[in-house]
């Protein structure tokens, strides 16, 4: 199916997650504040790049960009609105949520990445579960920028030890797209006390043999954003993608230097 | 000479260009403008990160920030200030014109991948003819950013023939510092008429079988800023840059996936 066709059955109103769907295109987080918070949170990404690998920010007000041919507020299967840094509703449709001041972020997402595992012959278990990746929040904290600041969440796989290094390369191939790890073994260096009690996710059963290896998540910019309490921001509902028209292969390196 | 005895120096009055300047630590361009335009200018760059690599982005109003110990107001050798896009005086010292508004960006600089290439056996012909490296105002227009836009300036180094795979290959190795090329050979693609005649900078001259080749530049940001005419607006001198503490090999990319 083509980016086009899916974002037109999402407006359409099918509610589904957007995992394994168009195949090879880059599916991105989408983060929507107001102007006034924009500056921050733009510096915000600047400071991190490795949890908010910034992919493309629209002008305010606007609701399409060259990376997609579509509307920002219908074409995502579900959104979530958030009101004073508080879940308001979810829906799948923010046209009336819309003001001329909000500035949309497109942040890569790790679904590419996670193709780019399953074909190197990594296996990616919570997929292979069919659970949703576990998320935990840590004890480092990113570099703030105004009112924007918050711990760096990470997501976890857990990687048959000789093919820890194999995940290494191929996820810093996409530096768009979280990049490396941020750290491999003990989860408690992160300040992580118990895998098997994710802060957001679901926990995912380990093989014997496996080390647990974090990646810098996209949840970080959101639960950063949220921290200064916004009066409104728009996000897209965990799982539900905006499916842009890049090809994944755009965002991958092909340096050897 | 450590980048900090090197910014004590600078401080003190002295005026050169930092050209070769501390071995190994990167040098950086230096663009100040008023929180007003900050976002534009930042989202300029986002959109256009070949021309305008951003190292860092200082707190409004600071003069310092984590990649060096210092003052930015004082510890580059020579400013250049523009009032309404104007330029209005070169100064050592721009502590006289600092408000707390003012935003700065450090952005990458040329020197690191010259350095490189250099060390990789391809010849840096500018250097070898002691001129500044010819520069040129393209066809091409960057993505802008409201107030933000204009044309893409690149930099021309003429490589030989059989070294221009090996030029590639080493400066994609650093996208920090603008990356690969952006263009091989023909001029007039990029709409330049005559290379004798650069926009900034001198003529350099090439030896036969020397093939032009093009790079992003970083006075792309600089025009981009001055063409619309912020109040105020802080800028290193060319060749004048700030040295920072960072390493170079902090900035190269070690991917090979």
């Amino acid at each position: 199916m083509t980016p086009a066709r899916a974002r037109a059955r999402f407006r359409d109103g099918l509610v589904i997650s957007t995992a394994g769907w168009c195949d090879g295109f880059t599916q991105a987080n989408l983060i929507t504040v107001p102007h006034a918070l924009a500056w921050d949170f733009l510096l915000f990404a600047q400071r991190n790049p490795q949890p908010c690998p910034v992919l493309d920010v629209l002008d305010a007000g606007a609701v399409a960009g060259p990376l997609f041919d579509g509307d920002v507020r219908t074409d995502l299967p579900l959104y979530r609105v958030y009101v004073d840094g508080e879940l308001a509703e979810e829906v799948t449709d923010v046209r009336r949520w819309w003001r001329a001041d909000l500035v949309s972020f497109l942040i890569g997402c790790s679904f590419t990445f996670e193709r780019a595992l399953h074909e190197a012959g990594v296996p990616v278990r919570h997929v292979e579960q069919g659970v949703t990746v576990p998320m935990y929040r840590t004890s480092r904290r990113c570099r703030g920028a105004g009112s924007v600041s918050g711990p760096l969440v990470v997501s976890m796989r857990p990687i048959p030890a000789e093919q820890v290094a194999d995940a290494v390369r191929v996820t810093a191939a996409y530096p768009a797209v979280h990049g490396a790890p941020v750290h491999v073994g003990d989860p408690r260096e992160l300040g992580i006390i118990d895998l098997d009690a994710p802060d957001y996710g679901n926990p995912v059963h380990r093989e014997p043999g496996d080390v647990p290896v974090f990646w810098a998540c996209g949840v970080t910019p959101q639960a950063a954003v949220m921290e200064s309490r916004p009066t409104l921001a728009i996000a897209h509902a965990p799982g539900h993608m905006l499916i842009t028209d890049v090809r994944e292969e755009d965002y991958q390196l092909r340096v050897t230097g």
